[in-house]
């Protein structure tokens, strides 16, 4: 035992109990519980430097169950990030502070990912350890070597994404990925008992997993198990047998001390169990010069390895990747591709003109990392020259993420917080649902992660209604800071990439169609990113406009047919294609109404539920679209079943217009 | 080898193939490959009668693998489900045909459950073996004692819900559940070890299974497997090493036989290395009458039972619960309930109103069965006379699902299917997203499936934003045919409770508040159920009213205060609470009209994203709540600071008074 790692691991257990008392909320348990993990960890193994916390090639640290987020803010604190202070530990869980109930990703506070939702960090930890992987292999070992150290409880081995992550860690042989599991036996509806059985040693080493099985309180054990996990050729288990909050003379190892304060009495008894003579948030200089000079030893590692970047002849390229930039040079290619499209009008899918412009954009910007859960042939995602990575191929730029949608989501989170790549990854539109958490973390943390979703409608056909989305397009638009693009043709899918790439802190969702589309763009000369503002007027009225008709994706090509059979009765018509509508909603005032044409008759139509369109239409009855799940038959019938057609629109538009008439005369 | 069940094997392949070709879409591949694993299991293990397909107490085969729907159709009309026709099989993906791409829920059809998304089947099998189990202590061994099996190919085994289902019915020792692995080493994209190296037979074995490995084409085997698992203390797998496609002599054993027709000259070689040298859909005679003798087998099995059924005093009892009705005896309880409530108006958390109306209703309805993924305390799920179900406690009515929202859902599903019980069950509003697949698929179905989701808004408070849903009311509401329910208080927990029981074909999701709230509810006598149409006028304007707030949940409370600070600059102001705007959208268009008051200036006011407001206040700035994310902070303060409060109302409904007048003017 170092008497002095207790001390220092004291410290940190003192300061949970009084952050989460003041605050009247959180969770003690797990920072009192790990506190032992945690010390040694950081006093032994973790490079990291508070002073440079952008560094590039620190280990990353996860906190995966994010509850015990005041074992992370106290760590932070007493190593010296700089602001993360002793004020914003009082401030725990208050407004404005740095220090949220769930860790909020924050490189100046030394926080890597945002977590909460469990297992979501142990599968951005996955992500993470294969962006180091392969960042090694591009820019050697000089320059990136780097672990990744993930703290998980039972709730994240619980929830189905942690087999994902364990299974896919597994199968790529992270070998600098080691997962500390807080094996408390406890969760909140008490012991673990009541609901788990699991061998957690057998069930990691079935994925492929170096396992052991240690004390959480027995420093030797600690550091034994996390030594011999520094050479392992494979990801690495370290269950570690703790009691929750440890210390607590009363509930330590109760469900009461997982998620709430100790109450005054049980916190005089823990500092006496614990002999800790100090008022709440006061550290003794000499603990705190301990944990100071911990995050300063860092610093000298960080000094060396920015020499080694500075006498690279790489510093350019890799200073680049980490700066997010992704240069112009790919635009050039793009803008000609669009021109060749234009020119050229190829009747396809927008999937796989989705791939045409990846094999465009993956010559010119290296950094794109893509994927597709299982159905590569399907998303068209692995680009032409991308090769599959795995142990043996570091440097292949396409994951084969298996059938594991949520995984892979939560992974490409972790690719582009650990920096040097932009993700993208597909699957169909319907199975966003199987992601939902990751692609809300994505937003939440604003990160540049795209996500490719094929089979966007009714259009996919025979697979039927458990495969067509119906009512995801309205779901996903519902998610603050994600853009949901659906472009109609050719030229769209490569504006929508363009932006997709240029969103720097908003994630992208493309979604495209199986079924086979015209290319309705017809300017001659290429000039603008007409799909940046969202919205805009595809096919102007001829004649002083009456209708509008507002679409997206396949249904553009409708709305266009049913402009054209207005026209020929004499309705002049415009069609606007809307294939992004939070883009649109960015734009001025003057600018949608110039769009919407509030002074005629609006009518959308999207092959999905009408939620959301409303706003653009003004009544939800000028709509064509579904109002129920589709049905298996082939595509083309589908349309006519739901009534999804130039005609419907025709009548409706119609109709519209009579009625108006009559409530004027 | 039996020679007979290999050409009622061959039978089903050329089924399948047959199919598949003429759709000119499907997946032939698993239902070639596992066809031998099929027949052995039809031929001497699968308690079934296609003349009873609703016997209660017959077993249940689940497909979890739904593309290989041809398998299952082949089945169910070569053993004779009388509306499983030939000519249903010629219109495999047809539209209105029988045979739906995937596999949809019908007992006429022989369809146990709707699959498809990946991972669903097996984790809906795990609470259909939960409900024989308890329905078997319930009733006894003598009504009640099948077996549930499963299908389930790589697919189902890589998603992550299939680690939340294999590890909760181990830990529940769920002994009559087996699982068919179809371990044919092919995923869509090629060979599994692209992106899989689990060992599956340890990772169950690692959750509590029994396994095996088996030649899935060697019926000896086969036997011997589902032989041994009859009589296993836990659940079974078997992992069935098959050849996807097999017969087909280029294609078997490729990807390319997976989701693809086989092409007319493959089929050709198929049929002659099969030696079957009939026509597409042509049986002989001789072949189908061995396949029927097999369907028929199971109805003496039925007769037996159906007496024994007659002569038990629970007869009454058990068909009650098979028919899914509840009776009428807990109405009156819930109504003096309601009553007391009134007469109390205690100030209480939806989610602890809940509760109590629980507690009533559990003691009148046997068939509640209740759980929550480890927050029974927080969802206040565990009614006072509910124990916890587990293996020792078959006749507990309360499942510590634990950490698995998607588990548990798709176990609910399965429970609903089975039939015999009224699964619910709770989590946080935002871990909707982790079980949404499933949620979807409860409305598909058509199952009476009640979701307990409860902090559910900024009101949770501390733990911040990835804790609080923002954009969840409206990406629920967007699914077809699912209510979800946000009771302002606790008469309308209690209406609500009563609708989503009486809802015996659409699921109910309830979302509830963690901060107090007072009852707004102020009749004398309670005489209607207010709630039923989905919205009502809650307060009514005094005098002649000029603005209508429309509001739900927690955000009615600060309606109410806006309309009496109205009320007293002299605007009357009505608040409606619309605690189901699905309900609310199915009535009549003049009762809508009555209570929208489209002459009146109307507003919004609901914690959350405005997506769907704009249908019932006519525009989108008519609305007060979200447009962001949350924030941590105590949850006073985040109302103040999201500006959701009874002033930002009124300045809003100002606002909107003079921009009319000035319109007018």
């Amino acid at each position: 035992m170092n008497p002095n790692l207790q001390e220092m691991a004291t410290a940190l257990r003192i300061l949970a109990m009084d952050a989460v008392e003041k605050a009247k909320s959180g969770h003690p348990g797990l920072p009192m519980g790990m506190a032992d993990v945690a010390t040694v960890l950081y006093a032994h193994f973790l490079k990291f430097s508070p002073q440079h916390p952008e560094w590039a090639d620190r280990d990353r640290f996860i906190l995966s169950a994010g509850h015990g987020s005041m074992l992370l803010y106290g760590l932070n604190y007493l190593t010296g990030y700089q602001e993360m202070t002793l004020e914003e530990l009082k401030k725990f869980r208050q407004l404005h502070s740095h220090t949220a109930g769930h860790p909020e990703a924050s490189h100046p506070l030394g926080i890597e990912t945002t977590t909460g939702p469990l297992g979501q960090g142990l599968a951005n930890a996955v992500g993470m350890a294969i962006a180091e992987h392969h960042l090694r292999h591009e820019f050697g070992q000089d320059l990136v070597d780097h672990r990744t150290y993930v703290m998980a409880g039972d709730g994240c081995l619980m929830e189905g994404i942690s087999h994902e992550a364990i299974s896919l860690a597994g199968h790529l042989k992270l070998s600098k990925l080691i997962v500390l599991f807080d094996d408390n036996h406890i969760s909140i509806d008490g012991k673990t008992d009541l609901s788990v059985s699991d061998n957690q040693l057998k069930r990691f080493d079935a994925c492929g997993w170096a396992t052991h099985s240690i004390d959480g309180h027995n420093y030797t054990e600690i550091r034994q198990a996390l030594q011999t996990a520094q050479s392992a050729k494979c990801p690495t288990l370290i269950a570690c047998r703790t009691i929750i909050g440890f210390g607590a003379p009363t509930k330590a190892g109760t469900a009461s001390v997982h998620g709430s304060p100790l109450g005054s009495e049980e916190i005089a008894k823990t500092r006496e169990a614990l002999k800790w003579e100090f008022p709440p948030f006061e550290i003794p200089d000499t603990l705190l010069k301990q944990w100071r000079t911990l995050g300063e030893r860092g610093a000298a590692a960080f000094t060396e390895w920015d020499h080694r970047l500075k006498a690279s002849t790489n510093q350019k390229e890799f200073e680049r990747r980490q700066k997010r930039e992704t240069g112009t040079v790919w635009k050039k290619s793009l803008h000609e591709y669009i021109e060749k499209v234009l020119d050229e009008k190829p009747t396809t899918a927008t999937r796989v003109s989705s791939g045409m412009t990846l094999d465009i954009l993956s010559e010119a910007i290296p950094e794109l990392l893509g994927g597709s859960a299982d159905l590569t042939g399907s998303n068209n995602t692995k680009a032409k020259n991308m090769t599959a990575y795995s142990p043996q191929n570091p440097g292949g730029r396409y994951i084969h993420y298996g059938v594991r949608e949520h995984g892979m989501a939560a992974a490409m989170n972790g690719i582009a917080l650990h920096g040097g790549f932009i993700p993208y990854g597909g699957t169909f539109l319907v199975f966003s649902d199987y992601c939902r958490p990751a692609i809300r973390l994505s937003a939440l943390t604003h990160q540049r992660v795209i996500y490719v979703m094929t089979h966007d409608s009714i259009g996919l056909g025979e697979d039927g209604p458990t495969h067509q989305p119906v009512e995801h397009l309205a779901a996903l638009r519902a998610i603050p800071n994600l853009n949901v693009f659906r472009p109609c043709d050719a030229v769209e899918v490569a504006e929508c990439w363009e932006l997709a790439l240029e969103s720097r802190s908003t994630p992208s969702l493309l979604a495209l169609t199986r079924q086979n589309l015209p290319v309705l763009r017809a300017e001659k000369n290429y000039s603008e990113n007409l799909s940046a503002r969202g919205g805009y007027i595809l096919k102007e009225a001829e004649g002083v406009r009456q209708v509008t008709l507002l679409s997206t994706g396949s249904e553009v090509e409708i709305s266009c047919k049913a402009r054209d059979l207005l026209q020929i009765q004499g309705i002049p018509t415009a069609v606007v294609s809307l294939p992004c509508t939070r883009l649109f909603d960015l734009q001025a005032e003057e600018y949608r109404q110039h769009i919407l044409g509030p002074q005629t008759i609006r009518i959308a139509c999207e092959a999905a539920v009408s939620q959301g369109w409303d706003h653009y239409t003004g009544s939800r009855d000028h709509f064509i679209g579904m109002k129920s799940f589709g049905a298996s038959a082939p595509y083309r019938e589908l349309y006519e079943h739901f009534h999804i057609t130039p005609e419907a629109i025709v009548t409706l538009a119609l109709e519209k217009i009579q009625q108006r008439r009559e409530r004027k005369s």
